[in-house]
């Protein structure tokens, strides 16, 4: 079968698109989503097969889903041939997971070895999630997964000395700390090399607001010379792909979004290792709408955290911060990029809360450091924000990374005001987060909402609860229609 | 977004591709893997969206996959609308079901409703087969879900009388038993509207074998009137969507393979109780290659059958049956259709088994009617067999079903011979099914594999052990290549 690009983006799923009426669909009984082998040259691939019944393709023709074509790289003209894959060696495993057995490390390996070969299904990695939410899977699992996730990826050596690392656990819209605390930390002479993700279902991560920025698809090599030279960096973890076992999971994980303190532990530990880190500090907002919704259960996730993280000689700390509300003023990458100058820059209406939690997650961080005294992180991060020596390692760093550049700003931006005057009692994270995407984030960087209103602040009927920015006339009325009915604050009328 | 068709199969899923620059997936934020909810005039459908970089569609165009279109038959240029769908009613239950909480019949009812209108995902459906998995899913649950399963579909109503069905539980290759059962049955005078399968992972279903001798894609009217007309019918249950729901969790169910006696139980009675039968026969082949594996999860299951059965008030009875080994000669829709008729036909050379089986079947139905003596079932059916009325009412169902023709023969065939002399000590099913399959069965109806073997025949150097029939030579070597490593007879030298 000779091989074409579908064109079509699957994500990550290996997807190939064969004609009803082909060969090797009659001869292998071949229908429509049976999972497929396929050989190209020395390199095999498990895919899963669509079958065209019109004309995409001719009958001795297959076309590759993007994560195939790419996972494959295959030369113009190139024949493929197929068969049915052999049952994966880690079924049994997945089976006795699912029938509430607890694995052992070779098991969790088997599992991790088949999941990064695409030789385990979407269904049967959703059963696996399933099988492991809860309880279901106990500290010592967590410990065994982290192992067998960084035993299928790469793992960074950084030689001598501490390598730092903070983590956020659960977003909360605006709380684009990182860059910050990245610059502070390097400016004071560590090393701290940041990997981040992109939105999936949020309207920025933090690779998208430094790409407003600095270029952040950064492969290895480049990290790491970025590294070498300003002693941190802020990339997208994409690129970099140290545990592909993670990416893998989370595709999984975060539509089901079942918690599971086991696989949370494994996911976040196996990724700061694999970056080769010391000495990790997480930030866990705690609040109703956020992903750690008690003190409870907070505490519960830090313990593991901890637990595994010490069976390592990984260093971790866990800083549980306000998740009841957005952070800075900006929700969309330009607008938290914007959030983000300002307090580098020292500007007068750089968001304070923003700078607060920067300054207090850098301050334990640093107090992590051996030898470093109890009490001094803070005054020290102040002093390094003050002085103006983070800002110039931030703008360092994004010159390293491919150059810097300033936000774009939106076309249009229109006001949403109170409807009543009141308190404002609560404020909806998600519904927030909502009206920035339909504005536009992340798609279009300089798209999303601004507000600097927080719990309990006070507002006049008429008064502007929020901005949003948009590139579209289109885009912002969608935003406006749905702001206008989902009331993302709560105004309780005062007495 | 103006509506295409876009001619790819991807099974039961509905899947829409969109251009990467569609106004569309800018501004709602869609990624590829997106759930969204499209609205083409009154119809709403929730759908997986792939994403197009090549130039499959405009921008301004959504292709709709075989599912989609078939789902919502649009017509030539109408527009459709897209949102991100509310998260599903049931999404509560299944995760309590997943954090091992027990369901009643709301949730089991709020999850059916759900997996019917496409809201729940692929990886929610299988979340909740895992979390279902062995004894995760007790009787009450059983019959709860049997319950949910028949509020979401359709339910037959015969008027008067008895509704006679049998059904096998797990594949035996070769175990053709319904045409000839059907026929015995409906030729005393009995009611039994049958609806059987095509093979998604074997050589040959029911509704494939039944195909070469009559139509079977009839829909719900159609049936109706041959059973009216007959007393039986045997045709295919993808065109009768009895039970929708059934189908659904059995195109989950099916690739994971988690033994569950609860999801089992709802899947088989919510299809029995919907076609309005009355009176049940379970054949459940027992062996170490078949579906059910020992004598104690017979009875287990046996049990659950029966609970749930009578509490819906539905007589059900189990026959167990050897499940060591194929029935009959032929392997392949053709070839089992040849059995079946030589049975009907009173051949000298029709296979003894699959009578043997048929009439023990037929015969154990016949006693399950009131006032029927136990006993007499077997000689019953013996006697209609014998006198040719069992072939009289089998050609006249073919025929109601409209018309009835005579199977195909395979154009190329070979002999697999024995490399040693010996007695046959063990007969893998699956291989065997295998190499049907390689040789081009169920898609070539003629392909497949014939041999009168057993365990326990004798056989010499250089006999054959079985042909292997093909529509086409490439087939034939392709069947022959993994026949000649795959040994699916072993062959123990006799001493």
């Amino acid at each position: 079968m000779r091989v074409i690009r579908a064109g079509i983006d699957t994500y990550q799923q290996p997807v190939v698109y064969m004609h009803r009426d082909c060969e090797i669909c009659r001869s292998e009984g071949f229908v429509a989503m049976t999972r497929v082998q396929m050989q190209l040259g020395h390199r095999t691939l498990i895919a899963t097969l669509n079958v065209v019944v019109g004309d995409m393709v001719a009958v001795d023709e297959v076309a590759l889903s993007e994560a195939a074509w790419n996972a494959l790289a295959p030369e113009p003209g190139v024949l493929a041939s197929f068969r049915h894959p052999e049952p994966a060696a880690s079924v049994g495993a997945l089976r006795a997971k699912v029938f509430g057995e607890r694995l052992d490390e070779s098991q969790y390996l088997a599992l991790m070895q088949d999941a990064v070969a695409s030789r385990l299904s979407d269904l049967e990695l959703a059963a696996f999630v399933a099988a492991s939410a809860g309880e279901r899977m106990d500290q010592g699992e967590a410990t065994a997964l982290t192992r067998a996730m960084l035993a299928v990826g790469q793992r960074l050596d950084w030689g001598e000395g501490l390598v730092l690392d903070k983590h956020c656990v659960g977003g909360l819209p605006g709380n684009r700390t990182t860059p910050i605390v990245v610059a502070i930390i390097a400016a004071l002479g560590y090393r701290i090399p940041k990997t981040s993700s992109r939105a999936i279902t949020s309207p920025a991560g933090t690779a998208d607001t430094m790409e407003v920025m600095a270029p952040v698809a950064l492969d290895l090599p480049a990290m790491r010379r970025v590294v070498e030279r300003e002693g941190g960096c802020i990339v997208w973890g994409g690129n970099v792909r140290l545990s592909p076992a993670d990416d893998i999971m989370i595709r999984i994980q975060r539509p089901l979004d079942f918690d599971s303190d086991g696989q949370l532990v494994a996911s976040v530990l196996s990724k700061k290792i694999a970056a080769g880190s010391t000495h990790v500090l997480i930030d866990m907002p705690v609040g109703p709408t956020a992903k750690v919704r008690s003190e409870v259960a907070g505490a519960h996730l830090a313990t593991r955290l901890g637990g595994t993280a010490s069976a390592f000689g990984l260093e971790l700390d866990v800083y549980r911060s306000d998740g009841r509300q957005p952070v800075g003023v900006g929700i969309g990458p330009a607008l938290e990029a914007l959030d983000v100058l300002k307090v580098l820059r020292n500007d007068a209406d750089a968001p304070a809360d923003l700078r607060e939690r920067s300054v207090a997650l850098a301050g334990a961080l640093l107090e992590m450091v051996p030898g470093n005294a109890a009490g001094t992180g803070a005054s020290r991060a102040n002093e390094v924000l003050d002085s103006g020596r983070a800002l110039a390692k931030f703008l360092a760093i994004c010159e390293a990374q491919g150059g810097f550049r300033e936000p774009p700003h939106a076309e249009f931006t229109a006001d949403v005001t109170a409807g009543v005057s009141g308190r404002i009692a609560a404020i909806d994270n998600r519904r927030l987060a909502r009206i920035a995407k339909l504005a536009g984030a992340p798609g279009s960087p300089a798209a999303g909402l601004a507000t600097a209103l927080r719990i309990g602040h006070v507002v006049q009927r008429g008064q502007p609860l929020f901005a949003v920015h948009a590139q579209s006339r289109g885009e912002l009325a969608y935003a406006l229609e749905y702001a206008a009915t989902a009331a993302p604050f709560a105004v309780e009328e005062v007495a």
